[in-house]
Order: structure tokens, then sequence, then C-alpha cells
């Protein structure tokens, strides 16, 4: 078994309730990544709706910050359970307290597709000739790197270089894990914040808000991500992001809100 | 009162519950249009939560089609109540069944914006040099045609002829009330799906789930809406969304999943 299925791994505890680990493995810092976390969240909705495994739209608001290295707990209830696609929520609790809420539609995605009119992949070096991420110079320990091998654009590996809010990269499961639609999850949260490029490293940029449009199972391989803020308004900015599977076909969209906190950046 | 605002009026009912009606008047065919009764239940979210107005980040997801010129209830969960932004959902129901399931952050926007990045207004002709909506091609009656003012760019006004998934207009209120954010959640899901200007007039296009950002209290005057389909898998496409306020400034981008039937077209 995997790293990513053994410690997102949940087991029944009450009607459409399941108990589970946090693992330290995926934390940035000493907090658990929020894309880890989600795909806790959503192996209680693949348990409770079995004929529908795939997330097709995920919604995550992070209510309050995980606890690393601790149990965890999720609720879900089932909204509609269908034909080709069933609605659910799931509530990921820590000692008795809400920490993410999540709503999502879940059905089958197949590997084909009928009708594709654009988002192709950009140019990008191979990975051998990409940047290693590192925590370095945010100047946090960056655990989930263990776990995930995630290597950047030259142009956009060092925050505040790229003179643009984009960051793009290759990403895969260390241990050889093919990526697949809950993966999909994880690497969407993975990759440092785009608007690093354009402001530098400017410290925890907390996401409030995520939700994944998930298009394709991805074929075996590495996975290309990229990233784009558009604006930043009232301390909070919205970033877009892009999965392709190794075959350059479009795996995921998505976009989330976040926080940005300059007033208590340490410069 | 605006028409707008009298029709997504909501009484409490019981602590954190009210009591409404789906009035006729927003109708797509026979079906109260999906931006409406989302404007409904957001509704209910800014009674429960007064200290924060505005949403910044909402989804939907459409459990059953909603009952026109039938009561409604909604009722409102606080799942987290902030300083800066407090986060909720909210069910939508009639006749006792759920039809919405709503997760939002809500906040204050403002007019301003720290930094723009991308995401300009397209080049459009002005509003009287473009082509009204019309149900006529789609075989149906448009109610909220009454209620909304929308006019199309003339390459995009036809289904079947842009040539691509794509389609750009204006769009106000006919009774001059001004724009704000929860009239954004209205304008996102008022315009033809994207896929008719590739695929023809397929006929309903059913949305799964619509997700909203909200960056900024649009100035008075149109609204530029533009939508586009990226592919087209397992019959299920996501059509994304900008809305730009009269001065040219990024004021919402949205993203829906939707299904699309052409086995069940009538051709």
């Amino acid at each position: 078994m995997s790293d990513f299925d053994d410690e997102t791994r949940l087991r029944p505890d009450g009607e459409h309730a399941f108990a589970g680990h946090v693992h330290p493995y995926w934390n940035i810092g000493d907090n658990p990544n929020g894309g880890y976390l989600l795909a806790l969240a959503v192996a209680g909705l693949r348990q409770a709706l079995p004929a529908h495994p795939d997330p097709l739209s995920v919604t995550v608001h992070f209510l309050r910050p995980g606890l690393s290295d601790r149990p965890c707990r999720v609720d879900v209830q089932v909204l509609r359970a269908g034909r080709t696609l069933s609605t659910g929520r799931a509530t990921l609790s820590q000692d008795g307290v809400p920490r993410l809420e999540v709503l999502a539609a879940m059905g089958e995605l197949s590997a084909g597709a009928e009708l594709t009119l654009a988002l192709p992949a950009p140019e990008m070096p191979p990975p051998e000739l990409c940047t290693p991420r590192s925590g370095a110079e945010q100047g946090v320990s960056l655990p989930i790197l263990d776990r995930l091998d995630i290597r950047l654009h030259p142009d956009e590996a060092r925050a505040g270089t790229a003179g643009k809010a984009q960051v793009t990269g290759w990403i895969r499961f260390h241990d050889g894990r093919p990526p697949d639609a809950v993966a999909s999850l994880l690497f969407v949260d993975a990759f440092p914040p785009a608007v690093f490029g354009l402001l530098g490293a400017i410290g925890w940029v907390p996401t409030i808000e995520l939700t994944v449009h998930l298009r394709r199972r991805p074929a075996p391989g590495w996975t290309l991500g990229q990233f784009r803020t558009h604006d930043l308004i009232d301390g909070r900015l919205v970033e877009d992001g892009i999965l392709w599977d190794a075959d350059g076909k479009l795996v995921a969209q998505s976009r989330q809100l976040a926080l940005v906190r300059r007033g208590e950046r340490k410069s």
C-alpha cells in the first residue's frame, strides 16, 4: 500500500462516520497540508458512496487549522444519491471541533473526452531540468516534500523572481503511487503560492476555500500543474490552477480564495 | 423596492430559518433560474450573518429542480463566525424536500483593489449595438428576460454560429436596480450556455454545481459577462465565467459543472 493510501485510511466508526489519523508526514511547517486534510475528508465520502468513487466537483472551506499527528473524525451526510452522481457533505473534526467542511459531487471519471477545446498544457522543461521545491527560502520545514516530488520551472522556482504571480511545476508521489482523482485534490494544494513569484515569500497564505473540478482520470507518470493569481483585493487573493497528466491532457481545474497577511510579515 | 429585492425577501421562521416564495418571474421555461434560487438561499445567509453581508465565495449544488410560484424555506447553519469573515451553509427546500445546498464564505467587499494583474475586460460593442437575448431559438419562454436586460455580442447571439463555446454580453436589471454582489450570483447564471455557441441550442444544460468568487462591489451601470467552456467529457462540461463592472473592473469569477443531454435532444 502506498504512503498516501495508508495515511488517508479511515475506519468505520458509526453510521456514515469514520475515524482516522492526521499523519505528520504531509505537513507544511507545523500544519497539515490542506490538500492532505481534504483527501482524508473525501475518503469518507468515497466510503459512504461506493458506487461513485471519483470526486467530480469538490469544495472545501477550511474553518480552523488541522492538528498534526492527532486522530480525526469524518462525518458524512448524503444529500442526494443518484444514478450517475451523488452529492454529499463531509465534516472533518479533531478534538471535537470541526476543521474542514466539504461539499462534493461524486461520480465516475473516465480517461476519455468527447470534445477538447482549450486549456492545452504549457511548454515546460522536463522534470530533470527543473528545480526541486524547497522550504529553505520560506524559512519553514516542508515534511511533505519527503512524500511528494515537486519540480518547479527554473524561471519560477525562486520567490520574487518570476516577475508574475505564476508557478508551474511537475509533481508525483515519491513512492511511485500512480496519480488519480483523489491525488489531484492533494496536488492542487502542494505548490508554493503563485503570488510568491511576484511578491516574494510573504509568509503563510492561508486558504479560506478551495474548489476543484476533476475532469479525467490521469495517465500514470508526472502530473503538470500551473497556478496563477489575477488580483489581490482587501488582503484576499484568488489562485487559479490547472493540472495536466503525463499525456498532456486536462485533469483538473482548481480555484482557491486565500488570505495575504503582509502586515504580519517579518521583513 | 426593486423587483429583485422584493422577490428574494425572506421572513424569519424559527432560529436561523427563513420563509419566502419562489416567484415565477425568474423562470427559464417552467423552471426557476438557478441563480435566482441561489440569491434566495444567500438572502438567508445574509440575515443570519448581518456583520458579513457580502458573499466572498459561494458554492451551490443543485440537488433537485426548484418549484416555480411556490413557497420555499431556507435553513442556515453558521459553521464559523469570525471577525473578518464567517462561513455558513444554507439549504433551500420546497415541499419539505431540499433543492439547493449552499456553502459560503461571507465578509465585506470593498470597491478597491491593491493589485490588479490580469483578466482585463474584452473588447465589446456598446449595449445598443448588441443583440437582446431571446428564448425563441431555444424553443422556450424566458420570463426572466422581463426582469433582466441581456444584450449579447452580435457574433455570439445566435446558437451554433460563434464557432466556439463562448458567449459575451451585457446585463442589468430592467427596473434600474444597481448591481451588487448578490446580483452577481444571478448574473453569472443568466446567460445562454457557452456551449451553444459551438454546438447550437442543444436543449436544457442542467447545472450540477456552481461556484462564484466575488472580488469587488460593482460600479453602477451595465455589467459585462464572458463565459467559456473548455471541454466536454462523459456528458459533463465545465463553464468558466467572468463579470466586469461598468468601469471595466473584475467583479466575479464563476465556474459551473453542468450536464449535456445530447442523447435526449429532439432533432
